[in-house]
């Protein structure tokens, strides 16, 4: 099967060479052409100068790029992959998108025979570096059936959820849990912070039992390390729960946390931390907390 | 060793028959008497008319009732242990209590030579039953080690954290974790099911990843069966934030996500559901939903 990658970027990077080491045959696309010849040469791929030219006779194009814009500029653009494939080619879209982007794609792609699978994933850098992805599909189940082997190269679980659209709603449900988790860890640990706990002891007696998370798990020390420069962005997070509050603003569905999140989100892009791990607003608390509190005096913990 | 238990509630009365039966002399008390009597019966304990009398001759009393002033009333109180207890006795309370309150006992204890650990537990009524509570204890670190041994009886994990007051305020830690996984649980279950997606099928899908919690892989399915009662109830939970509020307050520490949680359980006890697993809090969501929104026609998925 012939395979076209679009988008190299922190994911698509390791996503696309996994392609190449499952055997398929790989024709890669990055905006920044200096990214492309990088992948080329670690991952002995194949590159072309556009995501037309990359999509020419192949039976799959996967895109991972940025935002909405990004995916209707690589598929419908002038040079996009919608005019080079062939009738009965595959298009799975990997980035997170809203879901009325993959049924607008997906209309434009039926008209002229070929199919649509939106199937945003989750598991980060690392998930993809591993290729143990967890893929949300949305789209008909023989189109996912077909492309199910292209994406078994770097997807540790492949769930087709519904129709075209339902991956992206998915991924939303997927990015309102981990808002929670992280607000509640940066509230949780500037509060033991702040109160002068041993942040150490606290973490490993509150990581067995019902306060547990894999944020909590994973990025509880660095964030009292103050550790922010690795992991999954705030413009990307942004980005994600901003999608979540428009689907959410139009079905009538409120999202009070989300809105909180999405503020210290934005509050820390303000503070130049946008290219940070999402784990950083935890400095929107820190920042908050009055230095000398009354509570000095209160508790002998402190 | 001797030791008494004051409280026979959802957690004491498993935590007190584990005492029996790791083969400490052990006195009851509970202010129903029906209680305690089934208690004596179901654990071949022994019981007493008060906490003063369950008290007399033992080396260590531990606690486990509602909030600050009930300990206030079976430590100090007319019948309270304190005017029973030799010096050179330890009290353990296992409420969960503000960190003034700990210190207030702690102070009141060692006028009369008597040791205090506060040691507020997680784990649940299924962790009592089994003998696995985690415990968050403060104190100073030899009245810990003697009471170490009884607190073997019913705890996987015993923990100093620091001094008295600094068990009480990992609790607070603990819990404002749990809040957050649980707001995010909330959001994201309503999410998914007011977008009509298949609930069984996300959840398998984010529960392997980043978005995973204890919360969402031991409640989530409940949630989505509307299934509530069991669990911790909501008039525990918005009782412990209120200290964990009450006590940010003091100290300067800003709590935004803790406080709209806090709002959450307050609307869910004023629609009769006080009693109910805090998870219930997903119906605040729910009811501010509006039914058939307009994204019934924006996607297929719906």
């Amino acid at each position: 099967m012939r395979v076209a990658f679009v988008g190299l970027g922190t994911m698509g990077f390791p996503m696309a060479g996994h392609l190449v080491r499952a055997g398929f045959s790989t024709t890669a696309f990055n905006r920044t052409a200096a990214t492309a010849a990088r992948w080329a040469e670690e991952h002995s791929g194949r590159i072309a100068p556009s995501p037309a030219a990359a999509a020419t006779e192949v039976d799959v194009v996967c895109l991972c790029v940025g935002a909405d814009d990004d995916v209707r500029e690589v598929v419908l653009g002038a040079d996009g992959v919608l005019g080079a494939l062939r009738p009965g080619a595959i298009i799975v879209d990997h980035t997170t998108t809203s879901a009325e982007l993959a049924e607008e794609i997906a209309a434009r792609t039926a008209e002229v025979g070929v199919g649509f699978v939106d199937a945003p994933v989750s598991g980060g850098e690392a998930g993809a570096m591993a290729g143990r992805l967890s893929i949300m599909c949305g789209g008909d189940p023989e189109t996912i059936e077909r492309a199910r082997p292209v994406l078994a190269a770097y997807g540790a679980t492949i769930t087709r959820i519904g129709p075209v659209g339902s991956g992206q709603l998915t991924k939303m449900v997927n990015q309102i849990l981990v808002a929670g988790a992280v607000e509640g860890a940066a509230e949780a640990i500037n509060f033991a912070i702040a109160a002068g706990l041993d942040t150490d002891l606290v973490l490993s007696a509150v990581a067995g039992g019902a306060a547990n998370s894999w944020y909590l798990a994973n990025r509880g020390q660095t964030m009292v390390r103050d550790e922010f420069d690795f992991g999954f962005a705030v413009d990307w997070m942004r980005k994600d729960l901003r999608i979540c509050l428009a689907e959410a603003g139009r079905r009538g569905i409120p999202l009070p946390m989300i809105e909180l999140a999405e503020r210290d989100l934005a509050a820390a892009q303000a503070d130049g931390e946008g290219g940070l791990d999402t784990t950083v607003v935890i400095r929107q608390r820190r920042r908050a907390t009055r230095p000398g509190g009354a509570g000095g005096e209160v508790s002998p913990a402190s």
